[in-house]
């Protein structure tokens, strides 16, 4: 019996890329696919329903030596997070019609090889989009970043910066519910308006609208910072240093301000850490997926009380894939960028 | 009965310092002192026997607004950790003839107005003047750095740079009895021969011969470092990021480096911290004296049976110290320094 073929949209590398990533260095291709596993394989044929934008997928863009994660391959279809469903498998643990999340292609159909590193989605009452964000990696790491590097305790004050985005939004909610007073800083007055009203961030700004980064903060917290998540770096990092209170804590999740640089901005005041005796660790959400299922207990009783709120930014179609993901280093996306490839 | 007073040569702060402080900043005069404390004081009337030179001093003659220390008084003694006699007591825990060591004045005599922050010496068959180094705050600071805040495991690799300084030539020694590699920079082919010779480091190298820090570094720990001491700051901690292990642990005790400079230089590779999965921590010996004891038990021991070594660069008399304590920021010592007002 003939496999049965498909078309197969993908948005593929043109070249690696430097400084900030034009739409043009993406190019959407349209090749065939076949629709079943290669006989004997363990692999698993996916059909891809939304793909996650997240900012480290800028550093992939890049040529890359001997980081945590590898390049893209120019010519090929860039990969990312994803919601899919099974078509076929030839894996035990997974059979057709299941519907799971993890690394992906930016394609219609993807043959995933290595399906033992994707999570299988059992709670379909929420919606599904939400497991390339809340209930997803980006949920795991303001998660994992939040209660297990911070140690965050009641009455602490919290600082976000890129707080609307995927994670940001998360972190700011989850202080709340700790008991924490948190401010978050974005970089637009719609952002601003999300932060307060939708959120419930104690308080919001734009930096884009504070010449003096340190004076923005000494405003927010007059008697300094006990915990701040990074999203950022460069002159948010420096400004946040001399805010620090006694034993803050820091947990960097990403420095989004510094992927498109050739060379990063200098920090200047890390002294700091020892005038503060401040913490500062650098974690990656992949240490911390065995603790999804209990990141799951915690958060889905708070989505369905509504007692958690998630704003999404849904590009529709892969044809619109490269602006969106594009997008995000420029601040366009209002809460987490997804691109819907398919509706099941 | 009038009280008997006595001469007291006394090193005084001209006026604030910028940028590399020079010994005329510094002023040897001589006053009068009482010999006695004022009745019905809690005070302690102390001679002082040896004064530490410490890199921290040197913020103490900016003018600071806020830090962790205040700044020494312009037209007044400086201060820092010294041994020192008691000669008169007004305090319940102190009496004439003890032994102490803590935050004294650079003179002859001091009066000590709050002796609850002094540690009485118990142990006098080492050199009393170890009680401004291995047996005082630096030896603390190595112990609380380098144990308490880097969980050193066996087998581990660490770099401590400053490292023939009074807290590196410990942390080194604790490191290899801890079964690590450890590996040290110093500014001198002397310095570099006490690491390797007299302290038992597994390498060292003198990064003023490495115009490329990162090659160095690379050349010592081709598979990384766990550990890494930080007593210098800039281009050295640069150089350290790019080449740090998966989880590995920076303990940032000072940044000497950076103290003579009105901007502190920009460090541009924090994002490792992400990559590498990195904690650094600043912290202060003050947090950790309650534990003073237990250092005790654990490195008397090592002494006696000639386990530890300890290197002093021993200035002669008052009037010799301010040179001693500027040619710190130079490099000039070689070993611990520490100004001898009187042999007892």
């Amino acid at each position: 019996m003939a496999a049965v073929e498909a078309s197969n949209k993908q948005v593929v590398l043109r070249d690696y890329v430097e400084g900030f990533p034009r739409e043009s260095d993406l190019l959407v291709t349209t090749g065939t696919v076949r629709l079943s596993v290669p006989e004997g394989s363990n692999a698993v044929l996916v059909k891809n329903l939304y793909l996650s934008c997240d900012p480290y997928m800028r550093n992939r863009m890049s040529k890359l030596v001997g980081s945590y994660i590898e390049s893209f391959k120019p010519g090929s279809p860039i990969a990312g997070y994803g919601v899919c469903k099974v078509i076929d498998s030839g894996h035990p643990n997974f059979k057709k019609g299941d519907l799971v999340w993890g690394i992906t292609g930016w394609e219609e159909y993807s043959l995933i090889t290595a399906p033992e590193t994707f999570f299988k989605i059992k709670h379909t009452d929420v919606p599904l989009s939400y497991y390339t964000g809340l209930l997803g990696m980006p949920g795991m790491t303001a998660y994992a970043g939040f209660f297990k590097v911070c140690s965050p305790k009641k009455g602490e004050t919290v600082f976000v910066s890129a707080a609307s985005g995927a994670v940001g939004q998360l972190v700011g909610q989850f202080a709340k519910s700790t008991g924490c007073y948190v401010v978050g800083s974005a970089g637009s007055k719609e952002k601003v308006e999300l932060l307060k009203n939708k959120f419930k961030f104690d308080d919001a700004f734009n930096y884009k609208e504070e010449p003096d980064l340190d004076a923005a903060l000494k405003r927010y917290f007059p008697d300094g910072i006990d915990i701040y998540f990074e999203n950022v770096g460069g002159k948010m990092l420096d400004a946040v240093l001399l805010n620090m209170k006694m034993h803050g804590r820091i947990a960097v999740c990403g420095m989004v301000s510094q992927y498109n640089l050739k060379q990063p901005e200098g920090i200047h005041n890390l002294f700091q850490i020892v005038v503060k005796r401040i913490r500062m660790e650098g974690f990656l959400v992949f240490e911390y997926y065995p603790q999804y299922p209990e990141y799951l207990e915690m958060v889905l009783p708070l989505i369905r009380e509504g007692k958690i709120v998630y704003v999404e930014d849904i590009a529709e179609g892969l044809t619109s894939g490269p602006a969106a993901l594009v997008g995000l280093f420029s601040g366009k996306n209002v809460g987490k960028q997804v691109v819907a490839v398919a509706r099941e």
